[in-house]
């Protein structure tokens, strides 16, 4: 095997996957990754069974082969080596040649056939635009559960059908829901998704989709998600099981609104929550026309107080939430004001946005 | 008590001190920060025991006093306030209440009379250019030995008699040497220092001496070092103990000068590193006239090897070196080319550079 890349090239081919690749499993083979030319690329696998993850970089192909390297030792190489073209040679005995400049490796890798195979797109699934799945996955994966006891909430419910696509994740005391409207952009038999995405992938599909505009093609296949641009290939075991019945808990009787700066709102949550330290203790939040008082109380410590100018138009009410939880909410909007329909101290709240109805987190309130 | 201050002020003040209390003492007291009134300033102080730091923050003092807060909590608050001016107001119960623009928190505090006490500067020390005393901190800090067995070596030598100042530190595989003509600048009576500064007390003086002009008063009194700049107090308990003759060690034969390129040289040697893992196996340096091959072999994983051009007359050589203590040499170097004098591959070499012949390293070969 002999091919020329670009070092930039395959340190952005090599980069996010050995990121994905486990170190510490007990198959040495699951910590390499595969190297294997094809026509005029190299392609870079690598996988921790749970995902899989292919990249095709562009290169001269001197000679056909593949090799296996040790993904942490390929990219501390790659990271160091000048930004100029490097010569990735092979030999008989599976030791590796990397030479760049005056720089010159030799490592030992494995045989490809130790190497897990992947699965490969059938070319019959949907096509979303790449920066709406990324949203979707980045407004509901913080509400992911991480009782692993409660398997089917351990990801995010990923839902297509012939009117929109949506993600919803939940932990049982708040649920996030980020939906569009059918931006499926190929769809001759127009493909029902109902699959939960394993928190895991969803992260590394976040980092591995490029912030770009571009589509992704999407499949699903023995209970296994295909994701597919133009260089990368992801293919990730789903959870089985059913997702609960989240609609029945999207309150119905919330109509009480506050209307806040999302900014503000912030700051002042994050002061407040100082005194808090590592207990999950409530935020009061004490609204009446016009205003809106933070309070937290920690008996071992102290206690914070805040207040924020609100529109708010009905009677007195104090209502208690984890902080935190408000916070992640904040933290993927992207509208100037959030917004809170509230029913009553005891029953969970919607937050919103007034320009964007397609995300909404519901979240339960703090006895106080 | 109570008092008017900017919360930069304060943060600036209260930032770098709770990173030398310690949290995890028994004293639950010497976790915390003692704030004193005194005249228009605001005095923060806290200690380890072995680290004693007190900063004064300009303030409009309303009314005298003083209390200890927890310097964690302490720290959180500040660093969410805005950057506007605050109230610091103690009641008699001594609760701190903190007033900032919409905000307020209260928190318990304990009496200044369980706060140890720190010494006082006596002003008849020795007066340094601040930036010249961090230099020379920066320039040895990384070779002070952590090999608690040989206290003697877990600080840095600081001596200054009537004609020079100098910092050494080892730990027995290589030493760093810092000097500076003597630009001491009172010296009615000049003072002879010979002390070691433990790590701990050195890596913090780095971080609240800012590197900005101006000058540090040094004095010692029973075994602790007072450094003193308009705003800051630090006192530290010093490492008692006679360090070794280090001067027995610089090599006086190591006549064959090698002349390199700083950062070709840092690139080369942390490239070839990699290959190396976490073992502490030699990078061989192989010199002909004007050329440096470096290269490193482990067994396990592979060997990689880099030339790099160089000024060298004398015979073939080869002599290995690890090369984490010749990347934390050239770290700290601030001129373009570093100089190797060698003597053979068994004895010490020389590493020091052409303009600047106040800055040494010595290290020992590893055998090959």
């Amino acid at each position: 095997m002999h091919i020329t890349v670009l070092r930039d090239d395959l340190l952005n081919g090599v980069g996010p996957i050995q990121a994905v690749v486990e170190t510490k499993r007990s198959l040495p083979i699951l910590s390499h990754l595969l190297l294997e030319t094809s026509s005029s690329h190299l392609s870079v696998f690598g996988t921790d069974l749970d995902i899989g993850v292919r990249k095709r970089i562009p290169g001269e192909v001197v000679k056909e082969g593949s090799i296996a390297l040790s993904a942490r030792k390929l990219y501390e190489i790659v990271r160091e080596l000048p930004a100029t073209s490097l010569d990735l040679i092979v030999d008989d005995e599976l030791t590796a040649t990397i030479t760049c400049g005056h720089s010159e490796f030799k490592i030992k890798g494995l045989p490809r056939n130790d190497f897990p195979s992947m699965r490969e797109p059938q070319q019959r699934g949907i096509v979303l635009d790449r920066r709406l799945f990324r949203d979707l996955i980045r407004r509901t994966l913080f509400a992911v559960s991480s009782d692993q006891t409660r398997y089917t909430l351990n990801g995010i419910l990923f839902r297509v059908t012939s009117s929109d696509v949506k993600m919803v994740a939940t932990d049982g005391h708040r649920l996030a829901m980020a939906s569009s409207g059918l931006s499926v952009t190929n769809s001759e038999s127009p493909a029902t998704i109902d699959v939960i995405i394993p928190r895991k992938a969803a992260a590394e599909t976040l980092k591995l989709l490029r912030d770009e505009p571009g589509d992704v093609a999407i499949e699903i296949s023995d209970n296994h998600l295909l994701l597919h641009t133009d260089d990368t290939l992801i293919d990730a075991r789903l959870i089985e099981g059913q997702f609960p019945n989240y609609e029945q808990v999207i309150p119905a009787n919330a109509t009480k609104e506050v209307a806040v700066n999302r900014e503000a709102f912030i700051a002042a949550l994050r002061r407040t929550s100082t005194v808090l330290g590592e207990r999950a203790l409530p935020t009061t939040m004490k609204l009446t026309p016009g205003k809106l008082v933070l309070t937290c109380v920690n008996l071992d410590l102290g206690e914070a107080r805040d207040r924020l100018d609100v529109e708010y138009q009905h009677e007195e009410m104090s209502i208690g939430f984890n902080a935190r939880y408000i916070l992640d909410f904040l933290g993927v909007l992207t509208t100037d004001q959030a917004i809170i329909r509230l029913q009553d101290p005891l029953s969970p709240a919607l937050f919103t946005s007034k320009d964007d109805t397609q995300y909404a987190c519901v979240i339960m309130p703090m006895r106080l």
